[in-house]
């Protein structure tokens, strides 16, 4: 008996997936079941029917919540029939999106299960699941080259079957990638079903990664899986756990994932936050406005049976996960995801660690995030020198930008408090003395962009950027090599630097001067001391540029 | 005519500050007033009764919020004899803590106010407040410091004055530190303020300084007042008003805070998040659990009058608030509190910029924090090296630790995953084979701590911390430092290094070969290659050591 669905009609844009904003990889999406709208990133609980703290009312009204996921091998051995008869949503009494998982975690912490892949994919047929997984064969971690290959055949093989026999397109099929953490494996196997034609995407085998901490490497396979699948398609992380990783997974691009989290940490006591965890009996405190907490201490909840303990706390945990994930569709609204990841790397050493995945994909980052903004960026430092705005710039001003040809002279000044540049005093009076030196090109030198010729200065995101001067040694060399290639890059006749001393030290100078004895360009330095604009200033600068000064006070 | 109070009866321990928790320079405390106990650190909302949008009822009840601050020369000017026949807690209807603010804000805005000094301090004691400030002489910023001196001493004086002539015991008053950013001046007034008895200080004219975020400037106003005030009183940060920096007030030793910027920032229609603001108008997403915001969307408070959408919003804001101070609360209590300013440093550059006071005054920190922590530590890269634990093992095992006598050759190895390192297989292996070797002493180089002698490795926090690897050169700068200041210090004949090819470089290598020559120490070097635990490992150590390889396999 085949469930007919009686939410939303069967229309031919099922599967349709709308992208809204975008920033990073993160994007805000819309995308259509036969049971409603997902809006992505999305956060899907998964429900246990069997020992489940929520009700599914509570968590479709007061938690609003609107897409769930559940175990459809799980529910198959238990209730077969009369979840047949009902459908899913009936069954479990939740009309929203139900998302049905496989039996693909049990293969891969049983080793086998007792149903035939093709058996699964009906069952989720029959039950009317709106978004299902097929039977795949997971790859695990830690097991051999040739399981892991033999997992990838195998979950290939058993897509082709599938997607050769379902006769229900109104539900959206998933296509899980396997090859656990053999990162080419991983791009070998997105390749193979990138041309496949599944509704949605997902990374396969992550939790044993995800539960020992090791986000470099969960990272790494989220790019590459990422970098071969269709990127208009949705992408789906399973198990993904802590919200403190959700907005970086966002920025990789996972567009959703499921979370037994909030269940099984209650379950232990543990309460969540969006940058860790603490046991509620070592709290004195929950950091925390949600229904829930304003209302407790952890002492009340302490004094609760174990039961109205795990329904209070699995609540909260909850509550935390679906603010984490507005927090981050907010961010990405606002074009601020790299600023909210910035954060979130400091909530434990070993997501800052993951930030190497996401140095390595920094083009791949830059290629997907708008161009302009409506606000400034921040710099922090060297992390920061892999957002998209700055790796952009970097790119551009060396391979794209051109000095117009009469600059023959440039003049290198340090950057400003103000904002533009081209609001600074001294630079309002050299440009009114300019009208005679058509040959020269002011230029600023600055962390983070290296060198920014005048005339685009007002540009996003040059005077919009808020920078913590108190950065490494790192990005000062960084700067250094970027007007080095810039000047390797184009042809002055003169170059003229009003250097900050502390800044400019030997070495660094050391370097200019090497590209400038090499292109026989004349280099002229004149330093200044601990103020930078002065009397003094205009002085050696209008020296520097052999014309007369005349006396304008600082 | 005088109000008597009756909330709390007069006890001679009014103004007792027991100190409960500390981590950093933060504490949680007990301060007993007339009205009751306040528990720092403390947010205490400006209350201006004229144009309060939310209600006494619902700050006390639904925000639970227990004391507020109010403003005694404004309510003096409007309100004066009706407020002094009813006390000030009858005329608010509030019956927590009441703060009253003497008007020196006013002052500072308009220059001067038409009260004498010794008539707001007699009002305050005739309407009942429960702490008070005297009305001090606020420096402000940007003026002379011929001004600054001048309002140092007349501020001075008024203290004399006031101290002199209160007559109300049950009051706890308030000595405001002046000077503003002449941080000499702040140290020379903190000190005489210091032998004034006050029960509680503060930091006068920090507003302007925070409102053009120059936080590394409001630090180190906060650590110079704090370093010469009474550590055991309780400090107030005047107009603290953004939540983004009450932790670093905290850590910077703050244990009160009033703020008025829930309802300014509300009327200008901002969204506070405890690591920045947003315009309501441009988002889409409350990111955020409070009674408002699980309730509503923006476009819901967009579509509501004036009144009630300030009324929401300003409530929204100052949950967030007090959210923030339960989670520093809940660091203090747990010893995250550096872990939570390591977070909300990431919130704007300038607060990173702020963490060189924290640098500069990190001996100031590690004497105040506890030496022992039930958890581990996170380490994040440079920054995380002035945090007490880090500072606090680096002195000491520089100036206090000693190696046992019969040491006389070392024998350094790089760190393991395993933890404590003890757990080593090799250095389980070596030390089985070492009952011959007396005069062996195995050391661990890792970052952040330098080196750890073998016998000492499972103290806190040696093998409880987590770091991020991905490390800067100044990091591992620190490192070999460290390593050389240990050998400069202590005497071996042989020092051998089980190297990295990685981390030790000709650079960092000579640096420890150049003392190792002054102070004749035979040195050798063995290197390992992309794997440090093999078999190769285990021979090139034995080989070091001189000591047969017994075939023990990796």
């Amino acid at each position: 008996m085949i469930n007919t669905p009686n939410r939303g009609k069967l229309s031919n844009d099922i599967g349709s997936f709308e992208i809204l904003y975008k920033d990073l990889l993160g994007r805000i999406g819309k995308l259509k079941t036969k049971s409603g709208y997902i809006e992505t990133p999305c956060l899907l609980p998964v429900v246990n029917i069997t020992k489940q703290p929520i009700s599914m009312d509570e968590l479709y009204n007061d938690l609003n919540c609107k897409a769930i996921m559940t175990n459809a091998y799980l529910l198959k051995k238990r209730f077969e029939s009369s979840i047949i008869e009902k459908g899913i949503h009936e069954f479990l009494g939740f009309e929203g999106v139900v998302f049905t998982d496989s039996g693909a975690y049990q293969i891969l912490t049983y080793g086998e299960i007792d149903v035939e892949p093709l058996e699964i994919v009906f069952f989720e047929e029959d039950i009317g699941s709106d978004i299902a997984v097929i039977l795949d064969f997971p790859t695990g971690v830690g097991e051999s080259r040739k399981k892991a290959e033999f997992t990838i055949k195998e979950t290939l093989k058993r897509s082709d079957e599938a997607l050769k026999k379902i006769r229900r397109k109104d539900i959206l099929w998933v296509g899980p990638v396997q090859g656990g953490t053999n990162i080419d494996l991983v791009k070998l196997c997105s390749q193979k079903m990138s041309e496949k034609n599944f509704s949605i995407y997902a990374l396969g085998s992550p939790t044993k990664v995800m539960e020992s901490y090791k986000f470099e490497t969960l990272f790494n396979m989220i790019f590459t899986a990422k970098s071969s699948l269709p990127i208009n398609r949705p992408f789906h992380l399973f198990g993904a756990g802590h919200p403190f990783m959700f907005s970086l997974a966002a920025a990789a691009g996972c567009d959703m994932f499921d979370s037994a989290a909030y269940v099984i940490y209650a379950r232990d006591g543990r309460y969540l936050t969006e940058y860790g965890t603490s046991k509620i009996e070592d709290m004195k405190y929950f950091p925390c406005s949600c229904p829930i907490c304003v209302k407790n201490i952890p002492k009340d909840l302490l004094e609760l049976s174990y039961e109205k303990k795990i329904e209070l706390l699995s609540k909260h945990n909850l509550y935390i996960c679906f603010e984490e994930i507005k927090r981050i569709k907010e961010a990405i609204l606002e074009g601020r995801l790299w600023e909210l990841i910035e954060i979130r790397t400091r909530s434990h050493p070993s997501l800052l660690q993951a930030m190497k995945c996401f140095k390595k994909y920094k083009n791949f980052l830059e290629e997907n995030t708008p161009s302009s903004k409506n606000h400034g960026i921040f710099f922090f430092g060297r992390d920061s020198t892999y957002r998209p705005e700055v790796v952009r710039y970097r790119k551009k001003i060396i391979e794209d930008y051109k000095p117009p040809k009469n600059f023959k002279r440039m003049l290198l000044l340090p950057t400003s408090s103000n904002k533009p540049f081209i609001r600074n005093r001294l630079i309002k009076y050299l440009i009114r003395n300019f009208e005679s030196f058509k040959d020269l090109q002011i230029c600023i030198y600055s962390i983070p962009f290296g060198i920014i010729p005048l005339e685009i200065s007002d540009m996003f995101p040059l005077s919009q950027t808020e920078i913590c001067t108190e950065c490494n040694e790192e990005v000062k060399e960084d700067l250094v090599r970027i007007i080095t290639d810039y000047l390797i890059k184009n042809d002055y006749e003169k170059v003229m630097i009003y250097a900050d001393n502390k800044f400019w030290d030997k070495n660094k100078l050391k370097k200019v001067s090497k590209i400038c004895d090499r292109k026989k360009i004349d280099l002229n330095v004149s330093y200044y001391g601990d103020k930078v604009w002065n009397r003094e200033s205009f002085e050696k600068i209008t020296n520097m540029l052999e014309i007369p000064f005349n006396g304008v006070s600082s």
